[in-house]
């Protein structure tokens, strides 16, 4: 029997984590033969090399496709994007994929949707039909009009690529992989390892034993001048707090700079005693750290989707998961220190009993293999009305 | 009173008919300042060196933007459209305009659309909302996910943008700036010009003064290879007819090729006596060549648009204009050469009586800069539902 | 043992001519591994599709690689260069050649210069150390600046490698392997096949039986506006000739649209009934036709190199070849119609006797084999002086 | 009189420091027009934000130009490269200036040649002519051979831009500009400024007041891999000597992450107590900053030049300026720990008396800029053997 091939294109650390159980049920499906391209941040040091994770867990790379362009600017957030179009219809011309999947949101996502569609290779898209409130939003809705399968991570979702026109039967809820991850975590949620120890990180040698926090901020593009206000805003409300926190650098966006740079004066001038930073962590590790954390702060997704599963209170910050389906683990809040603080305290206190499977309740990537394998892979679609 | 810096990119010479009214009003609007830009195949002689009458008409051009990549195949389409992201992304930057205008769903719209919504400039898009059967239905809804405001050109078009989750208060039915054109030239509908002593063409010395037809067969993207065989079949069945004909070369497509390898093989090989081939004519000299004709005979969306006002008969070939609203002067049929010389014959005979706007009524260049002049310009947007 | 990886790019029609009996002897030597890429104009439909008699010829292709950015004025030539260092540092970075080998002195050869060197991959140059006198001049000797090893087609050029300042154990005289093929065809010289039958071309049905001129005019890059003219007057002289003309099409360059053009045209307006027109032809046929032929006329290097060694008359119009090293079979004239026809008169009498070796003897191929098997491969390297 | 248009690309801050008197010297000229191009790793923030101190300096900017690829590594540096043609030929097609200059021999500057060469615009060269020993050898030749006219820093660099065969009337030594500013610097050589307080810079507290090293550091492209390990050398030697100790971070080149992640584990490690470090500084300051320092450490050029001129030790460590002429001031050494810090050593108690003009007097702006006032502006050439 041939299989089909599926080309999926990773482009960063938090999509991998928003995939990876997909594609280890892509790779041992009988039916289907994996092309793993790894493309634009994921390939970078200063974006935390997902791609030494990717190989360590054992994964093939069929290509790796270098196309950031510096300046993280939104000018060269548009050039990447153009060059990476470029490099992936030569990639796909190459590896004459049966179906191309393209993740989420993130803005050089397009890119992949564009050198597949063109070329009239059916495209799978991953985790559409949410709302945030950016760039991402426009990146997102323009994915699903130029894909013609749509596998997505909640009923909220699924009931939304609908209304954007798609047929019935080419819209799944899988739920999220990142899901299926967060399940295996919590069947031994103890920390297992010294997160200094095996990750090094950089600024203070905190006593995390007796509890900590985690915070994980990015900028948000398109306010992207005021990132560092923001930054420092959340980068006060901690120091003040005073309990011992791991703080992970953003990944690449326009106003990376921003934040990054507001990280970095911040540590010359206050020399926080409590706050550690850290690049990235392996999913798992990062998982089984925020289980056992007083609380998550800042603005990622993590905190909406797998804390949700977890039941790790999270303090959500800004319009970055602006309309995103929450649980009752989250506590949002806007950039004022004060409430910042107050919030954190709150949810240090705060203890969920009920469970929720909003994104899925952990067979995500097993799910997407068995669409992969057996679905009418077209090409050709209209509208719905 | 500091204007609104409105900058359009055409990128073909069937869309600058499309939008050449709008540039009008827009360029004598006292709060408008019109940036006009011409990329792609505009630029080509090949396909008709669009750029030339823009010249010609009067337009000053900001930036010309060379981006096509040679090949014709479904690769270097897409390629092109990244080179074109690169390319416009970097004009934008420099014109720093307030708003960005898209042009309906040419496959390299995509490259604008993108260029300008990751630089946080408004993106206007025109003509949204219809409805086709290939890449360009992929790439119109697309764009529509990617825009800020929505300047369509039928009520029905208008119900489908905003059932794509768009914010009624940026969409509004101006009509199509097409049809402005179609209003004047009919005031004088007298065929002025001997169309070979003006426009030259090939082949043979048709004698048209006592009737003609008019073909006009673009290939169809996502059946590339078919489109030789396509226009064969036209051409056996324009020939066997023997009745007097003006044929126009296609504009770039994937595909193109297939298409002008089949018109020049058949002419090597029959050496059709009643046939002359035109790369192009000025918009004008082409409505008063259609007003005048007996049918005309393609898949060239002036038969469903401008023909509907104008009442020409049309005889519609294959799936490319599939689903697009259309009038009463309008018969379908499939690539059948048999079918094709009914229906010619059927049209031929056909009189239309009654009115029809279904595209609008002649004002939608003055329509669009109205609403370009007062819009509130955002680009930030979140799905309606 | 290990074979050496021996990358070899090819972009044009005349290229492949120039590198066939080398890419033969790499292939079938058992030390080397050839990887031919066939990049740019050799792979478009209108420059002579190189890429079919390549194949048809035997060899494996490793990769494509479209790069020509449409235009055809300085700009695109300048941004099609760059399109392909980029798309060529891709290519050899997934090939990992040992040596990569780029030929002569095209605009877009400095492309796989750049991609090579500029990833430590060691460079052979093929035939520089040669002069004419536009762009192609600077690029040939940047590629030798560029390049670690030189094999290069006569005395006069490896004269000229060494006073650039290139170390003596890098630079061989291989000849030039066009001879060689030059060479197998002199020994079955007979005219074996009817030009018209076998390739079609267009125009008028030439009666060729009693001998016949031979037309291959390139554009000057430097000079490109003129282009037009130049062909135009070179058109005129054949046209009064009226002898039985076969005219080949030039291969891209800025310009090639004013050479197309003026022959566009004027056959058009002057229908020449003695002259019919071609794309290509197999390099052995078009060998056949040139050892038969009256006079080759034209400005193309065949008339220099190979017409040499085969003793066919050449009237060398222009500075195309200036300063290349000649043999008594040509005669050169500047662009004045009179000139031409008198040229031409004066070269259809002349009558060689004398062998004459300036481009080789007709094994270049093996010898250019023998040295990539055994020379050591640097990428390091300072200038002689 | 119309005044001629001189283009000048600058992409790195030590390319600034050698070219901006010059640029000064244009701009003042009543007969020039300067049009001042900024492009690549002068525009980042990482590689020393070069453009801040050119707007500060009051030049006014006519493009900027985003063309790093990111990666660090070979590949990245060729397609780099490949963008950097491709933009820039744009900006010369819309600036059409009347000659381009192009600078030394950093791997991007033949990306400026080849764009302007391409598009006939006449190419002047600064700084050809020198030899070092890497991949800078083969782009600065290759920048000789497609340039037009060469304005070189030395005597032995004239006689070497000759014997590559170029005209003698398109070859001048003007001298070096770095050299002009060293002059001024030097009427007042007290170091009038605390470094810390004015630049910052991270690390120890240095107390400098009674002397200080200073160490500059770059990568050496072709031996990428180890970066990291020469970099430990340096400063493990630094460490023990315990000299109060300036030391500036590398400017962007391939393996500029080994240098640059040498340095950053080295100070998590060994937390030096003698050493500060900085990304840049004003010219005039570094300068400055070396007259009063006790000896130069490193493999920057600017040992080479400015110091010679400027009587300050150098201890240059490995291949970097290999083959560069030097002065007394210079003591050459490998990547050995013990003997870089005998060298260093033997340097802090050397004192030079005599005075040495290797590279100019302090007078090459003014020269260059009235060279580029008169001399005829030609886009072709000849080789002259």
């Amino acid at each position: 029997m041939t299989q089909r091939k599926i080309c999926v294109v990773v482009t960063a650390r938090p999509s991998y984590s928003r995939i990876k159980t997909a594609l280890k049920a892509i790779d041992e499906h009988p039916a289907l033969d994996l092309q793993l391209v790894i493309a634009g941040p994921a390939l970078l040091t200063r974006y935390g090399n997902a791609v030494d994770y990717i190989e360590k867990d054992g994964f093939r790379i069929a290509e790796k496709v270098f196309m950031v362009l510096e300046g993280e600017n939104p000018t060269s957030m548009a050039k990447t994007t153009g060059l990476g179009v470029m490099e992936l219809a030569g990639v796909f011309h190459k590896l004459q994929p049966d179906a191309v999947i393209t993740i989420a949101d993130r803005f050089e996502t397009i890119a992949t949707s564009i050198a597949a569609s063109y070329q009239n290779i059916p495209l799978v898209h991953i985790q559409g039909g949410e709302v945030t409130g950016n760039i991402d939003e426009k990146v997102r809705h323009a994915n699903t009009k130029l894909a013609d399968i749509h596998l997505v991570a909640s009923e909220d979702a699924k009931e939304r690529v609908l209304k954007l026109g798609e047929q019935p039967d080419t819209v799944f809820n899988t739920g999220c992989p990142s899901i299926d991850i967060a399940k295996e975590v919590l069947d031994q949620p103890t920390l297992d390892f010294d997160p200094i120890e095996k990750y090094g990180g950089v600024g203070a040698d905190i006593d995390w034993g007796k509890g900590y926090l985690v915070v994980m901020q990015h900028p948000v593009t398109t306010e992207y001048e005021s990132a560092r206000k923001d930054v420092e805003t959340t980068l006060h409300a901690i120091n003040e707090l005073d309990i011992p926190t791991f703080w992970f650098w953003p990944n690449v966006d326009a106003g990376s700079d921003g934040t990054s740079g507001g990280i970095r004066s911040f540590r010359e001038i206050y020399k926080p005693q409590n706050i550690r930073f850290f690049k990235n962590m392996e999913p798992e590790d990062f998982l089984r750290l925020l289980i056992n954390a007083k609380c998550l702060i800042g603005n990622s997704s993590v905190g909406i989707r797998e804390c949700s599963y977890l039941k790790v209170p999270v303090v959500n910050i800004g319009t970055r998961q602006h309309n995103r389906q929450r649980g009752l683990n989250v506590k949002d809040v806007s950039y004022h220190k004060e409430l910042i603080k107050e919030a954190i305290k709150d949810r240090i206190s705060f203890k969920q009993l009920e469970d929720e499977y909003i994104y899925g309740n952990g067979t995500a990537g097993s799910e997407i293999a068995k669409i992969l394998a057996t679905i009418p892979l077209n090409y050709h679609k209209t509208i719905s009305y």
